[in-house]
């Protein structure tokens, strides 16, 4: 398996929707400037085309800032432009075949929204497992119910592999999902929604440590 | 390159769109068993995963049918599932990445609108490259405008590899399209809207070849 930070850390998303004006390099770079462990590209709704040159700016921006680089949805992309990783939902192309497609070394992450996902996916050839939406979340319309920490602590107790709490997560709630187990904290709108994302996400991570 | 049928043949593309009640499997083996050279399955708008398990029964039909498969715009879906090719148009993955990925004995074809995307086509390592829409189409509500046959003649005079001809083309126009110069014949609307595929098709290549 691929090799993963050590928790707490912070799992920068960068969504192209929420980026603005900003470019997609720098974006990445100042994210990981300000400490994300991981940033991770994701880019709905553009054309194939489009998402191969937003993620080779976004990794050559995380790579200059020293985090890993994660596509969203899709192991083509990431062979392609040599990723750290790719994270999958639970539509998306399954992780096993993911697996066999981008061998060991390349990080595999999973999307679970509930008890029975998380356990069937402690069974998948993934390198993390995700939960949420731990909070009520505006950054996906067709969220999946909110999960809260019940199931971040419970996911803690059963899972051998790095956690990815995702979903509403914000500076102020960051440490309470630390505690509850979470190794990395997957966060979007607390972080794009400032213009300054260098110290946004610093200010995150020293918030989360704390 | 990859090796491809001698023209002309019939490159018959598996619309889930249009399959209505037909399963994929049993749909890709009639057009197959019809005479169909290649199958390319299309799927818009279905999640990865529901992509990934058509993939699966149209390869496994047009394998007992004996044609080759091909999947339309995924390169991870084509390499995971062993797929015959993979077709790319102007707004996917760039082909001469997709050909490090999936190397030199897996088909790439291309899809060009206009005498100077054919041209820059010809510097790309692709196993064929398709013109179109020769006919106007009902098929593809975005569709380019129609290059018509004279596009077909010139990309013939230039192409030093396989020409694929696609849009509009039915039963009756068959012939003057291969007249025209096109090894393959993309169809799909004048075989998925007969009940009947493997007729569909059988009539098709008797009629092509006529």
């Amino acid at each position: 398996m691929a090799l993963l930070p050590r928790g707490p850390f912070l799992y920068a998303i960068l969504d192209v929707d929420r980026l603005g004006e900003r470019a997609p390099g720098p974006s990445a770079e100042a994210l990981a400037r300000g400490g994300a462990a991981i940033v991770q590209l994701r880019a709905k709704g553009v054309s194939d085309r489009r998402l191969y040159s937003l993620a080779e700016e976004t990794r050559d921006g995380a790579r200059r800032g020293g985090a890993l680089f994660v596509v969203n949805d899709r192991p083509d992309v990431a062979l392609m432009l040599g990723a750290d990783g790719v994270h999958l939902g639970q539509d998306d192309l399954p992780p096993s075949a993911a697996r066999r497609l981008l061998g060991p070394e390349v990080i595999v992450g999973f999307s679970t929204h509930s008890l029975d996902q998380l356990e069937l996916s402690l069974r998948l050839p993934i390198d993390y497992v995700a939960v949420g939406p731990v909070y009520r979340t505006a950054t996906k319309t067709d969220a999946e119910p909110v999960v809260g920490l019940d199931l971040v602590r419970r996911a803690r107790a059963l899972a051998d592999r790095p956690l990815v709490a995702i979903g509403g997560i914000d500076r102020q709630r960051a440490p309470e999902v630390a505690a509850a187990g979470a190794d990395g904290l997957a966060v979007i709108a607390a972080l794009m929604d400032e213009p300054d994302l260098e110290s946004a996400a610093r200010a995150f991570v020293s918030g989360m440590r704390s």
